[in-house]
């Protein structure tokens, strides 16, 4: 009996993303750099970021494999931040497995980090030689550097309790839609995209993102805990700033405002505080306006898409897209 | 009066690179990004990489300046790898002020690590349009990975009690010689040089690396500590695998060599015992020969350099080789 997989679509280029990945031939030693690398590698993850910016490069009309490059790089860099995010946050693990500072130390898991950042540059030294190497360097720089941006301001969101919306949203360019956006744009470049359809590359990202992040929030009170692998309001828990709670304590009435906020001093919360919580944000009607928010960006990315000629690529990205519209976890 | 400097040939080259650094005007917010980038900047340093990639340019017939960006990547990228370094060994001052991960915390000082190897990375996208930014970036990432390289080995180094001198030259390779030759190299590379002048500017600077960290072990015993800033010995005291130590290990009778194990096994080391392992030290003729090791390493730069043709450029670089060989600190 064959079950259907409604992902079959991405395992063409996720394969070729794994092949790749298995054979960029870190060295052995120092163990201490290039174990930690190998290790998160291996760990799997679902390679969106360099499918997009491989299916990129197909929808610009050129071949995906065209992308390869570009594609490693990002994904390598994504690889490096959550190997550094894993330090910040002290989370212990990733992915089910033991997270790198964990199983190795602190030390080796910033220096592999560095080191990863590196080998995710040295990728971009294998673009075709007619494409503008300067171009896709200074895009994936930029956008680097909105991701670090984007945890500096979460960072320092965890100590405020004035956050708006607006800074959230911005906040949120930065970790989560700025990477995605890059990603999608230096695919393009590589196919050599003109100027107006990396322009609409960046805008499907950016849209992808914000659309996929805000989900997140969304997912974490309202996706069945089982199919999500996480407690339902682990965010909640955490006391994390996300799109719900932001809302929350802007629409809901005072002295829900003093309740959350007396809860949010003093972390974590309890079961009984969660369940309050959460009863304050379906009040307020908060998790609709998450969804809607959610399918308003997808929307606008699916929109961006169309502006692009007909091809098994553009189908694909659209599958895509809807994948991660409808995912429950 | 006029005093006479002997580093006033410097001056002009360390005032362009000042100049420039002052005006990479980094964004005010997210000041736990900015903040620590702007305050490691400000804590001066000798900006040896940055006047040696700008007199490497000179060298190879262009002004100076044409290195700018180079220079400044450089810079930026050293003070990266010192904020990282200062979290990994758990140091808490730098040029005597307190280290970034003390001043902030450690999660701050990860992310604006990063985020000024980024802004080293974007320093070369204003290379001059006539030189090949994907070579230059090329030699700089190859720098970097050998810098991680380095470090890895030396804190792989620390729980080992067989490391080589083969292996110890190896780490300070990558530690102190791979990102002077590649300030050097991509000094020439701005200014056009050719592959020879840039394979020579690799062996200056590869040598002035090896000399300059070699005397820093000798330094550390042998210097005068007031004109030195350190105590007498604190590489001992510590434990560090230098070359003395190193070569001290080899050379020493068993005896001499049991004990000297015994109290790298008990760190740190009393007093007594520091001067005792001076006294093997000196016994042993390794002050000695890490001087002639380091100076040989000297002249080789300085025989490299005489390869190049004559000018002003020339004649600073050979002073600065000449101070940094007759520094006493």
């Amino acid at each position: 009996m064959t079950v259907y997989d409604p992902l079959d679509f991405i395992k063409p280029y996720a394969a070729l993303i794994e092949q790749h990945l298995s054979e960029l031939n870190l060295p052995e030693k120092p163990e201490t750099l290039y174990g930690p690398q190998r290790y998160i590698l291996s760990n799997g993850g679902k390679r969106i970021r360099p499918v997009l910016a491989l299916m990129s490069s197909g929808l610009c009309g050129a071949e995906p494999d065209r992308a390869l490059p570009a594609a490693l790089a990002v994904e390598l860099l994504h690889n490096f931040t959550l190997m550094h995010d894993d330090i910040m946050d002290q989370a212990e693990s990733r992915r089910g497995k033991e997270a790198v500072h964990i199983k190795w130390d602190e030390p080796s898991a910033i220096l592999a980090g560095d080191g990863m950042f590196v080998q995710a540059m040295i990728c971009l030294q294998d673009l075709p030689d007619d494409v503008n190497h300067k171009e896709i360097t200074g895009i994936f720089l930029h956008g680097i550097n909105t991701v670090c941006e984007g945890q500096a301001f979460d960072m320092e969101f965890e100590k405020r309790s004035d956050v708006t919306i607006e800074e959230y949203l911005r906040m949120i360019e930065g970790k989560t839609a700025a990477l995605i956006s890059a990603s999608m744009k230096m695919g393009g470049l590589s196919a050599g995209a003109s100027s107006q359809q990396v322009d609409q590359l960046g805008v499907i990202g950016h849209s992808l993102g914000l659309a996929f992040q805000i989900q997140d929030d969304w997912l974490d009170v309202m996706a069945d805990p089982e199919t999500f692998g996480k407690r339902r309001g682990g965010d909640i828990y955490e006391g994390k700033k996300t799109f719900l709670m932001l809302s929350a304590l802007k629409r809901c009435s005072s002295s829900e405002r003093e309740k959350i906020e007396t809860y949010l001093n003093h972390l974590p919360m309890t079961d009984e505080q969660v369940e309050e919580v959460i009863g304050i944000f379906i009040k307020c009607g908060v998790h609709e306006e998450a969804k809607n928010l959610s399918e308003q960006y997808y929307r606008k990315a699916v929109s961006s898409l169309h502006k692009f000629e007909d091809s098994d690529y553009k189908r694909d990205l659209e599958k895509l897209i809807n994948y991660l519209k409808n995912r429950e976890k």
